[in-house]
């Protein structure tokens, strides 16, 4: 190749970011084939990739992580992550916090106290991630959940209405930014108002431009007024604004609605290409160049990154692409990396000590703030009834589960009563009976009272939100066995607000919005749990 | 106190060995009553105490722990790990071997071969621990597996007779300590012919000495002519040798049978003190002046470190111990760290670099040559018929299984013929009818064929080896109803050893000793079962 076409395939190249391990060997890969191996990850950055998506591993392997792919590059990099509810939801270790809904309820009641918590949030958020040597945080969402049947947003977003989401999500932006770490808008227009999942599948949303400006981009415009960095685009199909290609895709949509009329300046970025609603579609090297032909910036995660740089290269060479396109996106990029703070300077030979510092007393005061302010319990709730009994837990998937330690109080407050936990997720013999009425097959429970623990919310990858199993019938039959003991709900609102009802006064019962063990310590806590003896698992 | 009782506090602090994670936080840690905090770390680590055993996280993270640990003490620490099954076993990135019983299998045909593979095993464990900073492998166990009910030891012992046992532990202990790190023969006299398990009570071994000259000393005996620096005492009760004490804290035990009787000059350390079998009988000081004075040279993880080291003092200033019984066990320590290699000068800014050579070609070598030369199946068995069908999985506990990943082959590859995965453990509902002769409620089972992979063997604190199901009735009831498609046993050669001769000859089945992914992937390759292409999760 000559001189200036390697040069332009560099700038093409720093326009890509691929998704690596958190992880330091690749036999630690979770998921080999998004995850690259160091072989590929060391190629590509000497190539002049521009960013890496990372995902799993401790705090402490991520700050290896990102030293050793500082270290691989040339230039400097974009490390980001999804950290939408703390640095602690992916990396033991730091911080793990309360879904942002919640605080979107708080704001019902409180919104000046919701906003402070909310800008305290991106402070904790982007601080930690700094500390670990990320510079940009793929979040908030900026979605407004207004459909609670949503399997892949849910309590990700910060509001269930748009002026809640829009002040929440702003306030989230100041303070992740005023750490130094960029933050991410997204899904845009808005992915909140769907019910089907675009990891799966592409979803529609059929609403007019008219309904777009009154309900999905108010908490985009919040944020952008409020100087977020980057925007992230949704794999959504949008009728009204563009008939072919789905927003990721779109001029329509990104170009002319989120530069022209929103007048957004920074960084606009793909979700991942890789997912089923684009991949389906398009070739690795096509979406590269339609992504950047809507205005694209950065392409995350393409099927095949040098096919994607070939296709974009190409693309520059057939006149299908603008230099000045490029250009722009060059300088957008240049310009977010010169509002990053570097990384506090580690002494290398003692990041542990370091981590010790990692989160401050301040963000434990605000982890514990935010589960007691969001805990939902009657003002004085009964205290559970003593066993032997059977401590029913409902969980996604046992398997890797990281609310779930088997030192975790769901499981040892309740066996200091006497409860032995029977644990059900979506692989588990069939706990049902077949009869609509009395759907739990007790009989296959050991006796006694049951306190049932349902750790249920949206995830991607799902396929749903969770509240599809029939609870509250289960409720009515353990009621009427006299069976029921008491109630947690950690995660889902929409499913605690079916249940509740359905409850005597006076029955130990309580949600919480977190899943993690110091949410289930706060919510037991409420119901006269105390601490176990074995007690862990705690990462405040 | 006066400057000498300070040093002499302080010497006797290097001769107990605690328990830390690990993890770098303190939040990370598992089992909190046992691991202590930084801060304590930190303290008793300034008071002079002399080792520290680790459990949990990465090789990463255990590299920057053991830095940081060797920083906090003033001299020279005892690093140590169960790390029986290779140091993958408990810190993942590194090699995670088949169980040493399956060698001890191969002995019976390749005696030779399986002397050589010990000893590859041993360089493997020593190198790797050597690269993370430890310096002592808390293995070989040298108990003859004569019980296949034994709980505790099963698959963890080289041998089911005492030749094999020796000859195999021997060569362990050769590799590994060629690698500079020291090896240690455990349980002493022999936990082998046990069916009870000395976590969780003192069980009873009640054999002549004449019988422990035949069956339990000779692979101890094997194990110290081929000099291994320490021995660890066992929790039994001996009645033929002591009356009054358990081996740990028997005079006839530790001074007249292993010093005198069989000339061993290294390092006697007691097996954790804090377990059940000790400390419910003796406080943390009366233990710890027990085995010493029995002839113990270092303590491990007494109840209360700070109480056993002033117990120590207390009973030197009353003379129930000698100073001489005390410097001969500081000279014994300083002679062993004075064997150990130093872990490599590591430039300190590059952890992650420096472990990609962690796991060395010719030890992922040694890692599939293990799993392929133990795999147990017919010459040619018949590949697993295409599903749809139930993928029937039985594991001790599905939280935080590290054999089971989500990309685990024993999930991704039965779905890929179109077998769904329904996973069993002692929490699920329960899956059995309560009829002895058709024991699986299979109503409850989604229709089709049935895969059934059983994950069994002994481990500590589980109560039992696993194979008191009712497996064998379960075979047959699945074959009555022409249901059964295949099988897998991974790790229990005992509970294949029951269910083979129960099948058909042209049934797909098969036995591994391993359980990790990699068992899994070399097994179901055996039964036609390609890789999946999400498929991930190997650590070699």
């Amino acid at each position: 190749m000559p001189v200036m076409a390697t040069e332009l395939r560099r700038q093409l190249a720093s326009l890509v970011v691929v998704r690596g391990s958190g992880h330091g060997s690749d036999g630690q890969r979770r998921y080999p084939r998004w995850e690259l191996s160091n072989e590929q990850l060391r190629e590509l950055l000497a190539q002049g990739v521009g960013g890496v998506i990372l995902l799993g591993g401790s705090a402490a392997e991520l700050r290896l992580r990102t030293e050793q792919l500082q270290r691989w590059a040339g230039g400097p990099l974009l490390l980001c992550a999804d950290v939408e509810e703390g640095v602690g939801q992916r990396f033991e270790g730091a911080s793990w916090l309360v879904p942002p809904l919640s605080l979107g309820r708080l704001h019902r009641s409180e919104p000046e106290r919701a906003e402070a918590l909310a800008e305290r949030y991106g402070h904790c958020t982007g601080r930690q991630a700094r500390l670990l040597g990320l510079n940009w945080v793929l979040g908030p969402v900026c979605d407004v959940n207004n459909n609670p049947a949503n399997p892949v947003i849910n309590v990700r977003a910060w509001g269930e209405n748009p002026e809640t989401a829009g002040s929440l999500a702003a306030a989230f932006v100041r303070g992740c930014q005023a750490e130094g770490v960029l933050a991410c808008a997204k899904h845009f227009p808005g992915h909140g108002d769907t019910s089907s999942d675009s990891h799966l599948e592409l979803p529609l949303l059929a609403h007019s431009r008219a309904r777009l400006e009154s309900v999905e981009l108010p908490p985009f415009r919040a944020a952008i007024a409020a100087g977020v960095a980057s925007v992230m685009t949704a794999h959504l199909q949008l009728p009204a604004l563009d008939s072919q290609h789905p927003a990721t895709l779109s001029p329509a949509v990104l170009t002319q609605l989120l530069r022209r009329d929103l007048g957004f300046s920074g960084l606009v970025v793909t979700d991942a290409l890789v997912m089923e609603a684009i991949s389906a579609h398009h070739g690795a090297a096509e979406a590269a160049v339609l992504a950047f032909a809507a205005g694209a910036d950065l392409i995350l995660m393409p099927a095949d990154a040098e096919a994607a740089i070939d296709g974009l290269l190409e693309a520059l060479e057939t006149g299908r692409l603008s230099h000045a396109r490029v250009a722009e996106s060059l300088e957008r990029r240049s310009r977010a990396l010169a509002n990053c703070t570097p990384s506090s300077e580690v002494p290398a030979s003692s990041p542990l000590d370091d981590l010790e510092q990692l989160v401050s007393p301040d963000e434990q005061g605000l982890c514990r703030e935010l589960l007691t302010l969001t805990l939902v319990s009657p003002a004085a709730p009964a205290a559970l009834a003593a066993g032997p009994g059977v401590n029913l837990i409902r969980l996604d998937t046992q398997l890797q589960a990281p609310q779930l330690p088997a030192m975790a109080p769901a499981l040892l407050r309740p066996a200091a009563l006497g409860y032995a936990a029977t644990v059900i997720d979506g692989r588990s013999p069939s706990p049902w009976s077949g009869k609509p009425e009395a759907p739990l097959a007790v009989e296959r429970l050991a006796s006694g009272p049951v306190l049932l623990q349902l750790f249920v919310r949206g995830n991607p990858f799902r396929g749903s939100a969770g509240g599809d199993e029939p609870w509250p019938a289960v409720i009515r039959q353990l009621l009427a066995l006299q069976r029921l003991a008491g109630l947690a709900v950690y995660g889902n609102p929409y499913l605690w607000e079916q249940l509740q009802p359905l409850l005597p006064a006076d029955l130990p019962a309580a949600y919480s919005p977190g899943q993690m063990p110091q949410a289930q310590a706060v919510l037991l806590e409420q119901l006269g749990l105390k601490a176990a003896a074995l007690e862990g698992g705690f990462t405040d």
